[in-house]
């Protein structure tokens, strides 16, 4: 094929294929889906081990079934990674790494599922399971996508796949493989599509994450636990005493309290305000998704910029004394929480472990003790929205969906966009097929189907345009 | 035998006989005891239901064999009671019911026993078991003390015994089961072993108890668990509601801020503060005894008053969200506390809940619910410590113990003594035999055995010393 820098009717041709191809195998790639997530890959809970490395073993079989020159599981010292490879034809294109992960959180509580988390039960053109959505559907998408294309024709792009199994336990062993792997992973970007859509209209891109640093906070008092007779009124109980620091962590105006927690925050200029007021995210859809009788955050700002653009605590878990069925009159030696913060540019998760520390040190009282494990971080994102790549995600999405897509930043934490940037030089296309209303990290979680097909055709789509546009004259590169 | 009204020397016979009992059987009382123990008789599990009616029958039948000419199990809705009659000799001698219950509380957590708690256990002088202390030995010394004197000679006065096994869930089917068996109860007297000493050197009586108020307080905010990346920042996070509540349950002087909470505390006057000083507990002893850098409480009482004269709200427990290992980002639908306050005179539990509600409706934030269950509820007690049953307790301890009792009020609550005084007008002679260091409702629960060998000893004293004081000229009654 003639390497003239411009897109050839041959990709026409192929694209055209690809799409037939995806068109005419719905219920197959149906089916791939409900496979990988029928495996309980729950990478937090050791016992589910065996399961978080079967589904590595079934993504890498499957990726050398689907056309792959090469596929490796890679060994980490925690659950293992998938790597792959589609070369394309021409030297000279672009490389896209498509990142995705296989884990998913806990599927507990149980009782509340209407079936069987593990059991992919259609209902209502929606798949319903664990990872159904987050992000088992968006991985499957990528990799079916992906299988078109290289059956269609020559490769428009190389393509290469990473997939971690640790996402949900904040990627322990992902930055230290990246660096291990730097060349395997090398690439002009980053297709991670592990951020979801606005609503089912509305075809969106990510421009931003924000950051994590999650702790789990223990204060502890007396030795044992005492008789809340014998010694009420007269020791601190520490499950009172951890109250008030949570308490004392956000003011009036659900500011967060911790010293010098704004201070690295980017402010946001008029442009982004603009642009973040053209998301069509209402107080009323938030209320009614979260169902809860009104909202609360900073009054100053949007909903749209206090879960994109604002850094938020959040209380994720408590515990502490007597929690069974009756009463028990005790005082608990310890009272525990866990505790994470939501980070945006240019906030770093170290400076908030240490901002905390200083707030418990200050704010702790005499007579507890308080001690901080950190259990996860990852640095906040943001990138250029209108790159090559971004230009060509946004056409491709736009002629599936027929609407403009919407840029946004989200208020999840993906934290290999910052780790790619950073490492690597690497920008990201954050994007994806899931909805506000999948029920991730909840029960019940779901994927619309029909949403899922329309992704697979996007990504095909993108994979010519992406060529396309980085192999014209002046689009060189990203 | 002369019914002269006086001390008979057949009665002081009959006491050094009773005595001489006692002290040749330690090691088999120790067995009797060690039995009891044995058996996990848990209140607040179903699971243990079949061993709590195991203790109910080993009860009744160990009292038949001791003597008792009636002894019986009595069914109520929850577990049973078990009710027997020591007849005395004279009918116009004085009648004490012996209150005690059977039941214990949970044992965990399990992986900080030493032994296990159901595998009665020596070591170091004391006998290790959840219940060893709380009360079954305070259970098995009254019955083993009045064993020996039932075969020492004529009883001196009738002994009634009411043991129950709810005491640990909070009686619920102690009062209507005393208003249908008001008859076979009435007694002059009620001695209630539950207790203990303020150390090994200083036998005690109390004549004060705090009433009790225990709730489970629920904060609901979204209808299900959410992401805590998408929602954080807009939703009022449950776990955080809750926090802020509890940390508003009390202000910087560490009193209680419940509206109207002190209303009816009668405050302390000269009298009482003087005999509360003669309490030789200091705050070293307390901080020591619970193992906490410094003490907590209302500044200008002391520790005594503090844990026995002033009311108090205690945080029991505490729960929501994420609480297994590792992360989870999630705002937890739900959160929730046991909170249970201890009341003085003249508090009522159920002015407290209207109290608690009052805070509640006025202090929890709009974007979340609350809703509160009452768990349990007892009233405060008082009573006059210079009666004649209390007189010749305290006369039988100057005699083991060799040093005179303290009269002391007591933190803990022990709804019966109210219970009794209010449908029968009894007052209580409140003892017992266990040691601040007993760890009672905590790990590795145990009874000093040399103690406990005195209390029996002590218990069989005054049975003759109550006999002498009720019948002398004079002494007419308590």
């Amino acid at each position: 094929m003639a390497s003239t820098g411009r897109p050839s009717a041959g990709s026409h041709q192929s694209c055209n294929r690809a799409l037939e191809l995806i068109a005419s195998r719905r219920a197959h790639h149906l089916e791939e889906w409900k496979e990988l997530v029928a495996i309980p890959s729950i990478s937090t809970n050791p016992a589910c081990s065996a399961d978080v490395a079967r589904a590595a073993a079934w993504l890498s079989g499957r990726l050398s079934a689907y056309g792959a020159s090469r596929s490796e599981v890679i060994a980490t010292n925690g659950h293992p990674l998938v790597w792959a490879e589609f070369p394309a034809e021409r030297a000279d294109a672009p490389t896209v790494l498509v990142y995705g992960h296989y884990d998913v959180q806990p599927a507990d509580p149980l009782d509340l599922w209407e079936s069987d988390p593990f059991v992919p039960t259609e209902r209502d053109g929606r798949l319903y399971a664990r990872g159904a959505s987050d992000m088992k559907a968006q991985v499957m998408a990528t990799m079916l996508a992906v299988r078109a294309v290289a059956e269609a024709g020559p490769l428009p792009v190389t393509v290469r796949f990473l997939l971690e199994g640790e996402e949900e336990i904040g990627s322990p062993s992902l930055v230290p493989a990246i660096e291990a792997n730097a060349e395997r992973l090398r690439a002009d970007v980053c297709l991670n599509p592990d951020t979801g859509m606005i609503d089912a209209r509305t075809p969106s891109i990510r421009y931003g994450l924000r950051g994590i640093a999650y702790f789990e906070l223990t204060v502890a008092g007396p030795e044992r636990d005492l008789h809340s007779g014998s010694f009420g009124g007269v020791v601190h109980n520490p499950a009172q005493a951890l109250a008030e620091l949570i308490a004392g962590m956000h003011d009036e105006s659900a500011r967060v309290t911790l010293p010098g927690f704004y201070d690295r925050v980017r402010e946001l200029d008029a442009a982004e305000r603009d642009r973040l007021a053209k998301v069509p995210v209402t107080d009323e859809d938030i209320r009614t998704l979260a169902g809860v009788p009104t909202l609360w955050g900073e009054p100053e700002y949007t909903v749209v910029e206090r879960t994109g653009a604002r850094p938020t605590l959040e209380i994720n878990g408590i515990w502490g004394g007597y929690t069974g069925p009756g009463q028990k009159t005790l005082i608990p030696a310890r009272a525990h929480a866990k505790i994470s913060t939501r980070l945006v540019p240019d906030q770093r998760p170290s400076e908030v472990r240490q901002q905390l520390e200083a707030y418990l040190a200050a704010a702790t009282p005499r007579g507890v003790r308080w001690s901080l494990t950190e259990l996860a971080s990852g640095d906040p994102f943001i990138c250029d929205p209108d790159s090559p790549a971004h230009r060509a995600f946004a056409e491709a999405l736009r002629e599936v969906w027929k609407a403009p897509p919407v840029l946004a930043r989200i208020g999840g934490s993906v934290p290999v966009a910052a780790d790619l940037e950073r490492l690597l030089g690497m920008p990201s296309v954050l994007t994806g097929f899931a909805l506000p209303d999948d029920q991730i990290h909840s029960p019940n979680e779901s994927q619309d189907i029909a949403n899922w097909y329309r992704g697979i055709e996007a990504i095909a789509r993108f994979l010519y345009r992406y060529a396309e546009t980085a192999l014209a004259p002046g689009g060189a590169g990203t």
